[in-house]
């Protein structure tokens, strides 16, 4: 019986006679005894001149059977094929696709996935050999997920036409979603697996504003069946993610019952319920069922408590700046301002995404089209991901808001002033809080260790506030020059750290004990 | 006849026995014919035991009458003491109080004022030594204004009981605000002789929170007794601000009614109508009649332009942290940042004040008790000031709003998706606009120059779109290194400024015809 590895993907290829890209019939696979919550129900989809195939990923070892069912319905069902695979040992480093756990990520085998995503918008709308030296960036790099547009890309340094586009032109010009360019398919393909085996999650954006040959103004119709599209060719990838948009306003001919018609339609469709979001340009899409995490642009990463308590879903800043030094203002962070977000928004409790845009004369900026980093961001934002997956257990951002003092005094020392300041702050507008934030210490903690970002501020020494019981391990860090600095051991209660009062520092505490097993 | 600087201080000194601070009686001053419109009525107040004054700032040239009519009523008057005095060339340098105009600020006699504040909270409560040590470090800033309070403080640095109070204690130990403490208001006297002499605003701060002495919890009767005391004492100072409260919401006992009533009680016996502002911690206060400007503590200086739409009245940032290394988020900010944020409210059109806390042992911090500065921001700030005051009128923030597009194109080169852009914007909520701000320009201009700075980004080059009448001279700034470099001549129309892609930049362009006129 053929073998398939869990989390890997069974492809049955066909041919058939049909009209239209996503066929009119379905795959129905079932898993063998004991795995009777493994049914799924899954389209066949064409990859070319009569050619079509269905695929499967199983998120449990055994047996498989599946029946391929065309062009039928209740009535008269016209069984195409049968046939059965077993799943096995998955891949080493392969853990599935990634869901969320309360307000963060894990793996299918409960491996914790801590985002560290970066941004090629247009990358497979590049030359062959631009796109490998893509994937080759990547695999030396960090980053664990990337943002990429299906659709091409027309805006600054982006105006070349790619070499292929998803599907063929009718006679009127208007693109005709049943009718699929396989080298566009086939390409996006390579590039999934190559992701996939790069451990990178693709965040896959479906629609865009950015748009000069009209697939921005496909008819809602249209819209629907690329997506039907998507999610049978590309939903058996475990390393895919949904994206319903980059900036959903400035697509202006979509309603919000549009996305909501796309989300629905993931939501039903997708056999395997991989992530769903939608990135906004100015006001974040209100919560729907479909919805499984933020996906945000802001550099008000301030706001997260607030968007947590609003959402209750993981929050990711996906757009807070590039690294860069373009005259747009969402293309010129310095080096350090790019790692600081990163810091900043694990420190209250968010993920944050890299992305980059230095000016070149030829255009290749690694934001829309890959290629080599020129930056110095991606070293620090991998210190910052060792620190983190060092650590046991996902930290938690200390409050879902600014409930503290302005004096960082323990409940004990809190006067009258300072409750009364708390209870000011509870019915403080929101748009107040992003300032007042900055003086809340960004921390995260769990039972047996605390990480503590000073941001920017330039602080000479710093309390933290430790348990009685417990004996703490106290580092201080650079995240600019990457360094980590024991500075106390055995430290309880109320302690004071000193800092050397300059941008960028970090207070890492650990429970002794549990250091012994790091 | 006795002469009198115009603004300056006429004092008239009498004895009388009488039991309040303030008397029930008033000074009704008349200028000589042609000055119809300098009547005032002037309260008395107490100087001593048995000694009472009136004070006068004339604010026209002439011939000044005055009489003086204690206990009196409609009924039965009683007059005390007539007199005149002729009112001459104002001191060299004095230009009279500051009023606003428009969405700024002018001296009486129309001169620019651009406030470029500090803050020594406490210096006032402070040993003589040390008072004289911050008069000193004033005289030799570029600070034209100085926020301070009138009660003493008690917070972290800040723990010392001072020499004097200003009023004496009752047998229960309440305050009693008719028995003033001649020594402490005369040394405030001198201490605001010694602000208008060296030019500098003294920003008065009636109330505040920071209190272990029982300030904070006068009665509303006493407190409105004392702020008639301050106005009758103090109101003929020039160079007198005044501050309703540092942050207000945190004066557990006074409530918005308290608040209208002591800027009501400000606007209607304050006969030279000192400017009026109200400081907070949390919310801004809402906008009444007696305000005059606002007076703000916020890190969010990109609300700058929602603030001046709502209020329609001048912005000063007057707390957005300090320049320190204190453990505290208000007071740790870096060198640079302090000098970022004052160029940013600037471009975002409001005025910024200063501060600084630099951990002592011994406690002595800029901020709270003035002596010597310690930081690097205030050569920087001058920097600015001097640009700033070298540029004929006053530059004017860009729009009251993000309304732009996120590529920085002009009306002509806009597509409609950029104007569509721009209709989203205006029904963005308030608490989006902070982030969005970000990338809208920060630009100050009149007709004749424009200056944009950069901030924290980092771009290569910029764009400037210069009228195409007239030819400008383009000047690259840096902000930190406090350099000033001309790198084009004749500049029109769309221009394109080559940038050194770091942090703290900024351009000026100048029309070359005024530009000979500096």
């Amino acid at each position: 019986m053929e073998q398939v590895t869990l989390y890997g993907i069974y492809e049955k290829e066909f041919t058939y006679d049909a009209q239209t890209a996503v066929l009119p019939g379905c795959c129905s696979v079932t898993g063998s005894s004991g795995m009777a919550d493994t049914v799924y129900t899954i389209s066949a989809f064409r990859k070319g001149e009569g050619l079509y195939a269905v695929r499967i990923m199983p998120e449990q070892q055994g047996v498989y059977r599946y029946r391929i069912l065309l062009a039928g319905n209740g009535e008269t069902e016209e069984w195409k094929l049968e046939g059965e695979f077993v799943c096995v040992e998955p891949q080493a480093g392969c853990h599935g696709k990634v869901q969320t756990m309360e307000d963060g990520f894990v793996y299918a085998d409960r491996t914790r996935f801590l985002p560290f995503g970066t941004t090629c918008y247009a990358w497979i709308h590049q030359p062959v050999q631009l796109q490998e030296q893509t994937v080759k960036t990547l695999g030396d790099s960090c980053f664990n997920k990337l943002r990429m547009l299906l659709f091409p890309k027309y805006m600054p340094y982006n105006e070349e036409d790619p070499a292929v586009y998803p599907f063929e032109q009718g006679e009127d010009g208007s693109w005709d979603e049943n009718r699929i360019v396989p080298a566009y398919w086939d390409n996006l393909d390579l590039r999934l697996c190559q992701l996939s085996e790069l451990g990178i999650e693709a965040d896959l954006i479906l629609f865009h504003p950015y748009d000069k040959w009209g697939f921005a103004e496909m008819t809602q119709e249209a819209s629907l069946r690329y997506v039907s599209y998507c999610i049978a060719r590309l939903a058996a990838y475990h390393n895919v993610w949904w994206s319903l948009a980059n900036e959903y306003e400035m697509l202006m001919k979509k309603d919000m019952q549009d996305w909501d018609a796309y989300g629905s339609l993931l939501q039903r469709e997708d056999p395997y319920h991989h992530l769903i979001s939608i990135h906004q340009i100015l006001q974040l899409y209100p919560k729907r069922a479909w919805m499984t995490h933020c996906s945000i642009q802001s550099g008000n990463i301030d706001f997260i408590p607030a968007w947590k308590k609003e959402y209750r879903l993981p929050i990711l800043i996906d757009e807070c700046g590039y690294e860069g030094d373009l005259e747009y203002g969402w293309g010129n962070l310095s080096a350090f301002d790019m790692v600081d977000r990163f810091w900043w928004t694990v420190s209250r409790g968010g993920y944050c995404t890299h992305g980059e845009t230095f000016h070149r004369e030829d255009a290749v900026l690694w934001w829309g089209k890959g290629g080599v980093l020129h930056g110095e961001s991606e070293p620090r934002i991998r210190f910052l991901q060792e620190l983190l997956v060092q650590l046991p257990g996902c930290g938690r951002a200390a409050a879902h808001g600014p409930h503290t003092n302005p004096n960082g005094k323990t409940e004990q020392e809190m006067t009258d002033a300072d409750r009364h300041f708390n209870r000011l702050l509870e019915r403080t507008p929101v748009e107040n809080l992003s300032g007042l934030m900055a003086e809340v210490p960004k921390v995260i903690s769990t039972d047996t260790w605390l990480l503590r970002y000073y941001g920017r501020t330039c602080p000479c020494f710093g309390w933290l506030n430790l348990p009685e019981a417990g004996q703490y391990r106290i580092e201080v860090i650079d995240v600019w020059e990457m360094t980590r600095e024991t500075v106390l051991h055995g430290a309880a209660g109320r302690t004071r750290i000193s800092l050397p009062a300059r941008p960028g520092m970090a207070v890492l505490a650990v429970k002794e004990q549990e250091d012994e097993l790091l």
